[in-house]
């Protein structure tokens, strides 16, 4: 019965780390992604006064994560252009969000049910990609633990690493704080990942890729799902955090634990 | 008639297209980008207290398309500089225009009818670096129409587009502007000239390259001479643009026609 | 009795340059970098809030001439951070001297006598690093002159070069000033040490690479370590400096004799 069930987890997870992810979750992630773009301060009316500085920031929050990846290993940051459906797929959600009459697109997708559907799918895509930059970088140098962390980190915070370049688009410089200083949920839980999925493609975990992709999109969504219908910016690992600092850098206790 | 004309127009666009750039029109191109530089607020400063950084922003108004379009591919940033030839020239100019005793190189240079053959050499450079751009891009994506663009628009628009980080090299540092926020006519003109040359490589529009860059060198060489003789910086597609962003973006109507 | 003389310098140069610099000279590199980020105000602070951040700008710090010729010839610029071991060493010693308990580890190599064996230490790996950054560039580019000094000077600077986003990451935005324009004593002897090396390297200087290596780290530990006794940031360039931007450029006399 128990081999039966661990049997089963691991085809359920087969066949999920299987399924495509164009165009259904993409199109979730973009439209996420570019939300959120959205709800940045002045962001509409750049959309205004500058559609192609809005495009490119649109772009930059959709395709950020292979921009980034594909720089660290010493690619074309254009690679992924090359995928004209999905660039136009993006466009399009772009020019949805930001232009339908009586901003029609923004209210449906802004709609917290379907919010969170979009959300839970959109993390599908992120543990994704933390695996296949892993991967990615594994095939480069396969002794590279540290360039393994570092690429599986960037896919899978994207944009968000480098939203000081994205808002200087924008014409917005917040030079006194960054992602890395303050890390938000999904960043730190990317870097998390990352570290897993190292962990897990230098086989110093004894667990199949595809059962990990499985644990870890479940708990992001769980994760994310809760905090965005609670329009909470905590983080479950505040506490372990908290300790951990305070053993190793000496960090006053409680002072990761804020505002929830 | 009509087909011994459109022969010799052929013929003239070969001959035109296939003609050296080096050294009479790069070295028109060197003389019009340092002479903006010199143009630019605080430059003359900086090239007294810290020569090298002037040398250096001298040398991104010049090469900074290729250094652009080269980081844009993945390739090498310093790939151009192995002309030593191209950079011994446009460090001479650089020279003569920033030290030359009496400024009389300046003074020679700026000096209205020379600026304005200048000016109409630099267009020639221009469109062959879109072109060549586009084809470059063609070449490693052949159905990467949005890298296409992107390629030949930032060989076209060069500096600008880094402006932010040109001026950050001499101690200036606007973040509220930049050139995709507020774009020149040069930058414009390049992207739309990109889109063209990107539909001519892929064989949209049914027109030889070499009859475009003969068509698209003229448009530039009449706008540019025109404007810079009448000090304008208007720009002939505003009001087109003006309507397309009303249909498309809902912007106001005559928002983009200002100052002239 | 000269001869031998030569010979035996020769013997002590071929020697020296074949010395490895992993892990003892590589260990006073980091030490002595991580030392500077510390002096830096609000490094301390931010160990405490983001140790992320001030470890990705202690990497900067001991890796930033790596990343930087990397990503100018075109590579990863993770590409270094395959050498686990480099990595992790620099790791210690970054933990060691914000975290150590009562400061022990800083005291100790902040104590003078200490600080300017490593300081000397340092120098050999730099005068290493701009050779070996001349001799790539060589390789890609036989007759890129330009390349093979850009190379080389930014293999010996580091990351001074790019000191501006160092700081930007640590929360900290100075643009008004910035390495190129105000050059310390290390950055300009990498500019000069990379152009003395790019002639060796191209056989206008009739001398071998070992013994311009021993010659040059010789100059450069005298020059730090007395710089460093005497605290002093004077430039022993600087009478030199004066008189050659006096005549080339039209600088004041004296203007850039200054604090000592």
């Amino acid at each position: 019965m128990d081999v039966l069930g661990a049997l089963n987890l691991g085809d359920i997870a087969q066949t999920f780390s299987k399924m495509g992810m164009f165009p259904v979750f993409d199109l979730a992630y973009y439209i996420v992604s570019i939300l959120y773009l959205k709800y940045e301060p002045g962001s509409v009316e750049v959309s205004r006064r500058s559609p192609v500085a809005s495009w490119l920031s649109a772009m930059l929050y959709c395709f950020g994560s292979y921009i980034l990846a594909d720089v660290l290993l010493g690619g074309s940051p254009l690679d992924y252009f090359q995928y004209n459906s999905h660039v136009l797929l993006a466009s399009a959600v772009w020019y949805l969000l930001f232009f339908c009459p009586l901003n029609l697109f923004y209210k449906c997708v802004a709609f917290l049910p379907v919010k969170l559907v979009l959300v839970a799918l959109k993390e599908v895509v992120r543990t994704r990609k933390i695996a296949a930059g892993v991967h990615h970088a594994f095939h480069a140098y396969h002794h590279g633990f540290f360039i393994m962390v570092i690429v599986g980190y960037v896919k899978g915070s994207g944009v968000a690493l480098i939203s000081n370049f994205e808002q200087l688009l924008r014409g917005v410089w917040r030079p006194d704080t960054n992602e890395i200083m303050n890390m938000s949920f999904p960043t730190k839980a990317s870097l998390y990942g990352a570290i897993l999925f190292t962990l897990q493609e230098t086989q110093w975990i004894p667990i199949a890729k595809s059962t990990l992709i499985l644990l870890f999109t479940l708990f992001m969504i769980t994760c994310k799902v809760v905090m965005t219908a609670r329009h909470s910016h905590g983080s479950p690992f505040s506490l372990i955090e908290s300790w951990v600092c305070h053993l190793l850098f000496g960090s006053p206790l409680g002072g990761a634990v804020e505002d929830h």
